[in-house]
Parts: C-alpha cells; structure tokens; sequence
C-alpha cells in the first residue's frame, strides 16, 4: 500500500463532459499509459444509456481491456442496479453510484428520491451478494458540500445519507463536490463527522476545482482521514457551469503535491506527465489544465514513491 | 481586524513580470478599483533603478496616489538602503526587503551576500528610526522553500535568516515561495518553526501558483498561524519558468477560500472580481488567472465579511 491512493476517473468523468466521442482504441491507448504511469485505481467508464452518453456506449470493452493490467482496480459508475448488473457481467472489480444529498438534485440527475436510491444501493448489494461477492459497491454522496439547485445541504443529511447507504449495503460512502461549492474547513469538517459515524467506511474525497480550491480541498480531506481522492488527468471535464473553469481536480497537481508532501502515491509523475499525449492525439483541441505539467517538476525534487513509498 | 489580511502585490509583483508597461493612470485606476473592493494593504511598486525595471519608475508617484486612501497601508519594495530612502521620502507605510536564503540566489538576484543584505536592513533601521519611526520594514525571505539555482535551502537557514533580519532592525519577517516549490507539509512545518523562534514577528506568507499549490499552501500556512497573505489580482505575472503557468496565488481564489471558511478578509469579491476590468483595460491581451472570477460565486454564497465581519 501507498500512502494515498489516487483514483482517476478522467476516462469517465472526463469523458462524458467532452461532446466529442473518444474512440475505443484512443481510451485503451489513455488507460495503457495511466497504468504504466503506475496509476492503481481508474474509473474506465459508466454503464447507463447510450442514448443519455454516447460516449460511454464502449464501458463493457473497456472494462475487459483494463481487466488485462494485474493489480488494477477497474471501477465504472452505475446509476442504478440495471447499471450494477451490466457492470458484474463486464467484470468490475469495484461500482460507484452516484447518490445525491439534495434532494431536488437527486430528482433532476436520476429522477429518483434518496430514499428509492437507497433502495436501488440495496437491490445491487443483492446482486453482487449472489453473482460476485468480491466486487465493492461504493456510494459517492454527490452535492455533498451544497447544490446549485436546492442551494445549501446540512451536514446532518449527508452523515445520515452516507450511513444509510452502508446500512443498504455500499462497502463505502466518498463525499463528492458535485458543484464546486467545497471549501477547507468545511471539508475538515463534513469528512470528520462521517468518519465519526461510518469510520473506514469513509470512502474518497471527490472534489472539483471549479474556484480553485480543488487541491486545498484534498489537503483538508488528507487532515480528516480521507486517503482515497478522486482526480483527472489535465482536469479533464471543464464544469459546464463555469467555461475556462476546470471541473475536476487534476490529476498531477495532485498527485505532485502528495509527492512533494513526501507521501507516496505510487505514480510516477514524468510518466503521468506523458499520460497527456495519448489524450490530447484522441481530443486535440480539447483544453487541459494542470499546472505541474507546464512547470514541470522543481530542480532535485524527490518524489515520496521514488524513495520506495510502498510501505 | 479582520480574520486574515490580503495584502495585494500586484501592482508590483505582478506588473515587475509583465514586459510592457502600464501607464500611471492606469495603476492609480486599477488602484482605486482594488481599493474600493475592500483591499487595505498594497504593495504598490519598487523603488529600483529605473533602467532595470522600467515599470516601476512611477512607484513615488504611485505611492502619493495611493496615500489619499485613509486607512489603506502602502507598501513597496525596496532592494536596498538606497531605494529605502526613496519609499521613506515618498511617505509609504511600510517597506519590504527581499533576502535570500540561498546565498547563490542572493547573489544572482541582489549581487550581496546574505551577511550584507542584513546589514542593509541594520542601515534601513537607522533611516526609519531617524526620519519616519512610524514606518514597518518586512523582511521577505525569499527562496525560503527552494531555490532553482542552488537547489535545497535548509531550514536552519531559513530560521536563521529569519531570526537575523528581525534582530538587525526588521518589524516582520515572511516567507516567500520565490521559485513556486514549495509543499503544504513543508509551509506548515517551517512557519512552525519561524514562529517558535519570532513569534509575532513572523510575516507574511508569499505563495506562488507555479505547481497549482498555491492556495492549498496558504491553506497550511494559516494552519501554523499566518494571518497575512500575499496574492496577486489575476494571478498577474505569469511565472517567467512557466509559461502557461500563473506566478502569483490569485487574489480572487484566495479571498474566495477564506471567505467561504467563514474567515473575514474585508474585501467585496464582486468588487473585486470587477477590478479585473481596469487591469484587462491597461494591458489587453494579458492573461489573466483566477477559477472564482469565471465560474462566479456559487448560488446563495455568504461571504464572512458580510456577516460583520470586522472583529
């Protein structure tokens, strides 16, 4: 184990915020040089309606390319147990579903209450239960820190939300900044009073970068516990709210200020860096963000997992 | 006393960076603008030569614009006793002294050893004691968490430094992130020790964006006690190393985070973010940085300062 572990979700939550389609080659080819860049964990995709996301219409392909890399945990995003079942045949290791703490956002997003959400958490427990217990289901309390829609969310509603998703049957609850609203102390916060509850059921921190905060964010989550972060290569998926603004975290910002920190996240950010060709051949033109890259790394800097971080 | 003061240097960090320069009324009208937002310390320029940095040879013009302000603390920044009697005879608040930790950098950057750079600041002492007791000298340290030339700066030094620049006669010392390497692990662990050693003589926190850290750095430097923090509007003055990459935290994001904590800074981020405009009027084409200004504030958002926040 690393010191953090960075989960990259570019391949989905990436994607799907780009209009163009990436090809099926182009994603293997990007999931190729993630992996070699040592990374551990990659969301490949999401398993809902073609006709909602064109660009996810390959998951199942995918996944089975990214089941190929030893070591390797392959996540994809379900919305609902038809989802989770599509995901079990694909052969996931681990789904992600998406389930609001605003209500109203949970109406607008899957058209369903946190309460039948709930229920939808406890019917895809069932089926990995019966069809593959090894797959772990974890539950991303989305609008985590406020909603543009409803407008705040209280604490109390995301504790209550991410205990009753383990109590339906998630193997983890991550809190997700779906709108860029996160600030610091209130990510200290909202992350120790879900891990006073639900303890190292706490799953990752997902936090965008929408005002900038992004890695300040991650830096208050790391000092409440969280030691799983959700990240995008270059930032990939621009928030459609804020043009010019990127959505999510990057990717090697991160992982360099970990690195720097002297915690080891098992990556190697000159490859990261590289990572960004086979992205930019699929999308040229698409806008990357990402500062490290265009820094490139301090004069001497020794990266935590080169002083052999694997502890 | 607000929670946290933004001290805005982009009069003179900012515009130092920037190749073409802005002409005098434009500075006293992008001043005005970052003043009528709320900004109570500028550093509105340095006294230097003329023919090195052409931009500032409006900087005692600059200060007397500044100086109808009541209650707005002007600074500039003086490399020397030379450029110290120029600010004194201008009528600024305060002075600030780059100093090197890195002896190459010193070298490179003043052409004067460490050693002879504290004996400007025992000279600058003299001169303030003598003419103007009222006016502040900070000691910036600068290359305080690395340097590019000479790589590692160790801590002792930094501490050293720091402590030496107080006892030859300077009111604060800070530290400054010149060369855009520093971490939040390394911000709150050396502001720890600067502080055990200088107390409340420790100054501002200088971070720069170069590696995306900047706000996660400011985030830890508060976390060890800083209370002062320097940025720039717009990120302006794109680190020379980086293209591409913003020099300077951006004011806008800063204020954001703090805002959002719930810690007061004083400052309107409306009128702020509107005090973009006069600067992208004086330079067009600039690039300006900053996540909070394209995004805006997010639905229902209630800054600090608005509750009351003057403490």
């Amino acid at each position: 184990m690393f010191d953090v572990l960075i989960s990259e979700v570019g391949p989905r939550d990436g994607l799907q915020s780009v209009k163009r389609t990436m090809s099926t080659p182009d994603k293997q080819r990007w999931i190729d040089a993630l992996v070699a860049a040592g990374i551990q964990e990659i969301e490949v995709g999401s398993f809902v309606s073609p006709k909602l996301l064109p660009q996810m219409a390959d998951t199942a392909q995918i996944v089975r390319h990214a089941l190929q890399y030893p070591g390797l945990t392959v996540m994809a995003l379900v919305p609902n147990a038809r989802g989770a079942q599509m995901a079990i045949d694909a052969g996931v290791h681990k789904v992600t579903l998406p389930v609001s703490a605003s209500e109203a956002h949970s109406m607008a997003n899957v058209r369903k209450t946190r309460q039948e959400m709930l229920e939808e958490i406890a019917k895809i427990a069932q089926l990995r239960d019966q069809q593959a217990p090894h797959i772990k289901i974890e539950a991303g309390i989305s609008t985590a820190f406020g909603c543009t829609i409803q407008g705040e969310v209280t604490e109390d509603d995301v504790v209550w939300l991410a205990q009753a998703a383990i109590a339906a049957g998630a193997d983890e609850s991550g809190l997700s900044d779906t709108t860029g609203m996160a600030n610091p102390a209130q990510v200290k916060r909202l992350f120790n009073k879900v891990r006073a509850v639900i303890g190292d059921k706490t799953g990752a921190a997902h936090m965008h970068n929408t005002r900038g905060l992004g890695l300040a964010n991650c830096l208050a989550a790391y000092d409440a516990g969280v030691r799983t972060f959700d990240a995008s290569l270059a930032g990939l998926g621009g928030c459609p709210y804020a043009p010019g603004a990127s959505g999510n975290v990057v990717t090697e910002d991160l992982t360099f200020m970990f690195e720097a920190m002297g915690l080891s996240t098992g990556i190697n950010l000159q490859a990261l860096i590289e990572a960004r060709k086979p992205l930019t051949e699929a999308l040229p033109g698409e806008p990357l963000y990402g500062m490290t890259p265009e820094a490139g790394l301090p004069k001497g800097f020794i990266a935590a997992t080169s002083l052999g971080g694997q502890r």
